[in-house]
């Protein structure tokens, strides 16, 4: 059947030959364009403002400043919103500052006829700033006396403390071998293909209508209300194809801008775009981490106690950084469920661009840590890390102690056997085994992770599906959930076209979300579309299926028990063989028949109350150049429980981009900010490195494939584990082959040098 | 409660500050624009073509001709679609044609960047013609050895005859008086304000979509996978604001070309428009009608017998043409349902413009026919015709003879009293029986009507209504059923606030259709909207209700049947001044909790398997002045029965537009046809008249409303009957002024002089 097979995305075409549209295909009479007037220093006040001379320009519609916009402090966390005050997100900011709180704050906008027109009037605008040293780092953040970024908390935004799995001192008194150590990572942008964009204009003096590039279309449509004090009910967000989120459009950026430029210009359509520079830096970054983690042994590497402790840089607004650390910290417990888990996380804010949801939130930060962490006991006790991690991994029966359920599905002790035999883990580790010497040394490393399928019990979780048969006998399919790129509509129309026992084909996707009319469903996010969002596409289609049966039963003379769907026909269930009738005349029964039937849908909205934790490992073979600072994987192996597969060629695409990203993350790419002015020095894909088809090596991806029995087909998730483990596992194949340890992430040549030569290898 | 309430316009704001989105408003980049190359004879076939010249002009992309197009006949009439082979529309056209069936047909399109280029590209194609006498008149279509228009079908498209309420002879016999009279109506045009205009493009190369001005877009997707042969569910018709139909627009006239166009052309978005003169020519125009009516009464003014002949000549193409004497002729029936009725109506083809569907559905020129013979059979006998209707005109309790059940409400005898008494009949008629001379003379004319509301039995009929409850507490509201200025979306908001206890403005009426999402509805026409429209509408929101009362019940711990909504909130049913909680309470807790809730959602397809005529008259107290041939209206009233009236401002609007249109088809409106050529004289509005502010009078529209019992509101049709009585009205005052009989409509200045100089009277 369908679900599980090979299948080729539903999108593909459209995509490939160019067909498909996206934000920026929506194009308008009469339409304007907005653009930025962005801070030149990273910390300070506007004392004054002068726009005179960008508004005489000829062509300049609008110019409005932070004195013109709203005094609505609001959040931007692409959050499904919580009825408790305490849960809700961080209301901080407004559209426009006069606070500076990081290079390139947003102070005032432009709306002209046309771009050239928009950027002209930019260069018009001049400001005088009372500036304050920027505060970059935790030391100067949280230093006595240091100035308030926000005015109103602060500059520890949020700390989270808890400890689980048992008593920490008792687990400590249990350990026979108690370390330390030091981890950081750096700020990581995400490079999705499409830049933000978003287009608004009102069709109605009462409606307004946002196109937009976001993953969260219902969620954008709740903020631009809280934003804007404009009733919810009365905001329109669509959402086209997306060229890419990865957590950057998980959050309201644009879209509350553009809704107030479209209304208060009466309604002409606005268009407000960034390009490339401008997203690198005013939209989300990657928050930098830095980390403590403390572990304790037993003589017989049982792992008793992990201390973590996080402090993390959410930069010059909340946006997720209040959740992000205590997030990350959550999910990495479950891999070791049997230890006890001590857990401080702070979030502090800083004048560096605003970190946000970035593909795995938080895990890549914290996992860096712990599995960090992990080979460096190895080493210190003399213990093989790939017999370690199988010594103390979760297995099925465990404690999810997140949800404080049992952990039902879980390979992930198959997943590192799997990775072991692969690569080749012993008889490689063995043969490395003698002191490596000479300029090129090689190395075996390997790391594991655990995940969520989306965000229940810290957040609600809804999904929504709704089925039409058509005339022909095929399907349209709306789903709340959104495709951004992913494969979400491929994977929905398979289960879609399980339960209805139809080729997949019959199925269309109905891709663009409308929040008008589109089922609700929080978006794309927390690697929950197909988790959550198939419950909801698979009940749709059950009910849809009952239907069908239904009608089929009133007109043929049948009973509905004894018939079935397949292959786009009714059959009898005991003879799948012998057709009833097809579904096509039936839905032309249905729909046209003077005296009976009517048109088939069906729908569900449905709220997920179980999660399931994913898991896997990623085990490199490398060599590391001394003489060039260069690190060459031979081998890369990502091995996933992500439950049952239901796309393979989906999957190993998801697998195959993740291990890109973290290869990137792990040896070169990062935001590189200017001490003194807190500027970002390459805000932009030349100077900002991201691997090329010249840095990434044959990736390999396997899947060991448990039935997860809280979802209806076997699935868990799968959209942002990926990008999780290969940074450590690099780094520490890298540990294996030099014997040095790196403990910041990128390892970039200049990292690499440092380490090296203070090793005394160079 | 809102329902009957006057309610402004829910997109009154959207229109009158030109927020709305029309077709023309949706552009896109790279759009082309297409052009018809239209025939110059009415008659004949091409020889030869020759498009190489405009192919070659720069900036042309594409030039079709009928030998580049499908090899499928298709038809163009916006029924819902039949099971019954014999009930389905007849196909009898290609996307373009060889032979030539009248001025105007299209033989070729041109697809260029942009209009001027198109229309440089038409000058420079050559085409040498076979051409044929054209046939106009049923003298010549029907005669012996009459060349066929339609090869295959010969010149009588279709004939249909039946007798209901007894046996004719017997009638006959029964009948004292038997007198017969001719009358005859000639082309109108629609003149609706928004051009024909659609736009289509692929997003997809499987997946074409069409933004079109349509009253049908479910009709059209139907149609338009007939005439291209390509999969209804990968063809996405939308439908936004639409600028006037009144008939015109249901039919596919434009959108199978612009879809064929866009797929020839890989998925490049093609906008075809039709200019003003195309328009009034080759899109569709009302039949004219040749009628014979005979009637036998009793002494006592008692008729027994109606005996009704008509010929309709549908021009080049069938379209609705063989359904609509037909249909116009059995609504009459139940005007005077005690009469036995005989009818025998035939449609030819002929080589004039295309008739279609035109508000009232050939109701016009049946009722024309027999309340023209009306006022004759008064004259004849000495009756006053008010009493002579009030004697026969239908009562509750008579036989409906189209759906062969029981008329349930019927306010027709109240209708003529309140006009009769409105306009002082009496009086009036007292003092005008003296014979009137001099160059000016008075007289009062009354015309009453019958029509139906929908179309079953004939056709099927299904509406489909989608309701979804935002976090706010207010509503979306997809229906099927299309705004097309008549203020559908409007009643349909009342409808939904008056049984979801809210005010009009918490419904949001999704006024633009989208097949791939929109609950089914065959559209705009047959005065269905409220009528079947509302049936779905007041099911989906009762069942919202339910849906809302019990999770209010779930959530507070009463008992959902002890709750109730008011007011936007829930109460107790008991105490409604009460508050449980808000709406808006309500709906956070279903969206956002955490742990209960779902989006709460309703809908409804429902096929209406009812029908129940509507009723009323119009009474018009006028002058002719003989010198100046100039008909002056005095006074004019039109009194309705459509059952409840769900929103007065809006039904006096439909009430106040129909008599205009009305009175235009009465005095001067029709499209002048080259008695040599068939070419039409007058294919635009300077040389077509329609009323201006200066031809219109006041405007007087009354009710009587009872309660229809198949109505969840009571409702019956209104959109098209206000166009059909006062045409005879004002032709039976002016005999009553002149004692000169017209027989044909219009009564143009040319046809009055006629008729009073052949009475003597000039």
């Amino acid at each position: 059947m369908a679900v599980g097979q090979e299948t080729i995305r539903v999108d593909g075409a459209a995509k490939v030959t160019g067909k498909a549209r996206y934000t920026d295909d929506f194009q308008m009479p009469g339409m304007r364009i907005a653009k930025y007037f962005r801070s030149t220093i990273a910390h300070g006040r506007v004392k004054s403002i002068d726009v005179s001379r960008a508004k005489a320009l000829p062509g300049v519609d609008r110019v409005f400043t932070y004195e013109d916009v709203p005094d609505i402090m609001f959040p931007t966390a692409g959050h499904p919103y919580s009825l408790d005050p305490a849960h809700q997100d961080v209301s901080d900011r407004l559209l426009l500052t006069r606070h500076i709180r990081y290079h390139g704050d947003e102070i005032a906008v432009v709306v002209a006829r046309d771009e050239v027109t928009a950027r002209r009037a930019l260069d018009l605008i001049t400001v005088e700033y009372e500036e304050y040293p920027p505060l970059l780092n935790s030391k100067d953040v949280l230093a006595e006396g240091a100035r308030r970024i926000h005015p109103q908390s602060g500059n520890l935004l949020a700390q989270h403390g808890f400890t689980t799995g048992g008593d920490a001192e008792e687990a400590k008194a249990a350990s026979q071998h108690l370390i330390r150590g030091e981890y950081s990572t750096s700020i990581v942008q995400h490079c999705h293909m499409e830049n933000h964009t978003a287009l608004a204009y009102m069709d109605d003096p009462e409606h307004v209508v946002i196109i937009s590039s976001t993953q969260i279309p219902h969620i954008v449509r709740r903020i631009v209300s809280q934003a804007l004090d404009f009733p919810l009910g009365r905001i329109q967000v669509l959402k086209p194809y997306v060229g890419g989120g990865f957590g950057a459009k998980q959050d309201a950026v644009l879209e509350p801008m553009a809704a107030f430029l479209t209304m208060a210009l009466g309604g002409t359509p606005v268009r407000l775009t960034l390009n490339r520079e401008e997203c690198m830096v005013g939209t989300r970054v990657r928050h930098p981490f830095e980390m403590q983690v403390g572990l304790g042994l037993t003589d017989e590497g049982e792992i008793k106690f992990i201390d973590f402790d996080a402090i993390s840089n959410t930069g010059g607004y909340a946006s997720h950084g209040h959740s992000i650390p205590a997030a990350g910290a959550a999910k990495v417990h479950y891999m070791y469920p049997r230890a006890v888990y001590r857990c401080h996380a702070r979030t502090i804010y800083g004048n560096i661009p605003t970190g946000g949801a970035m593909r795995a939130y938080g895990s890549p930060q914290v996992h860096w840590g712990l599995e960090c962490a992990m080979d460096d006991v190895a080493v210190k006790l003399g213990l093989d890390p790939m017999d370690l991690r199988l010594k103390n991994v979760a297995r099925p029966g465990d404690l999810n102690s997140l949800s404080g359920k049992k952990i039902l599905s879980c390979g992930l002790v198959e997943c590192l056997q799997k990775a072991r035999e692969l690569i080749g883990w012993d008889e490689k580790r063995a043969s490395l085994a003698k002191e490596q010497t000479g300029p090129v040394r090689r190395g075996l490393g390997v790391s594991s992770f655990s995940y969520t399928s989306g965000t229940y019990p810290v957040c609600m979780e809804s999904a929504g599906c709704r089925l039409i048969l058509n005339q022909d006998g095929s399907f349209a399919m709306q789903v709340g959930a959104t495709e951004i790129g992913q494969g979400a509509d491929t994977v929905f129309s398979q289960m879609a076209a399980k339960t209805l026992g139809v080729p997949v084909g019959w199925i269309r996707a109905v891709s663009t979300q409308d929040t008008d009319v589109t089922p609700f469903d929080t978006g794309a996010y927390a690697s929950r579309q197909t988790y959550v969002g198939g419950q909801a596409v698979m009940r749709a289609a059950d009910r849809m299926r009952t239907n069908i049966l239904e009608y089929a039963g009133l007109i043929s003379g049948h009973n509905p028990a004894d018939l079935d769907l397949a292959e786009g026909c009714i059959v009898f269930a005991s003879q799948p063989g012998t057709l009833v009738m097809s579904l096509k005349d039936l839905a032309m029964d249905a729909y046209y028949d003077k005296d009976r039937g009517r048109q088939l849908t069906a729908e569900c909205s449905y709220k997920t109350r179980t999660n399931a934790p994913a898991f896997g490992c990623c085990a490199v073979d490398l060599e590391v150049d001394l003489e060039l600072i260069k690190v060459r994987i031979k081998e890369i192996y990502s091995v996933h429980d992500s439950g049952k597969i239901m796309n393979p060629i989906n999957a190993r695409g998801q697998v195959h981009g993740g291990m890109a990203m973290s290869i990137g993350a792990a040896l070169f790419e990062e935001l590189l900010v200017d001490e003194k002015t807190g500027r970002i020095h390459n805000n932009n894909l030349l100077d900002y490195k991201v691997p090329t088809i010249m840095d990434v090596p044959d990736l390999n991806a396997a899947f060991v494939e448990p039935f997860e029995p809280t979802h209806p087909y076997g699935a868990k998730a799968l959209g942002e584990p990926p990008i999780i483990p290969p940074a450590p596992a690099i780094r520490n194949a890298i540990l294996h082959a030099t014997g040095v340890a790196i403990n910041h992430m990128p390892m970039s040549p200049k990292v690499l040098f440092k380490a090296f030569k203070s090793a005394g290898l160079i």
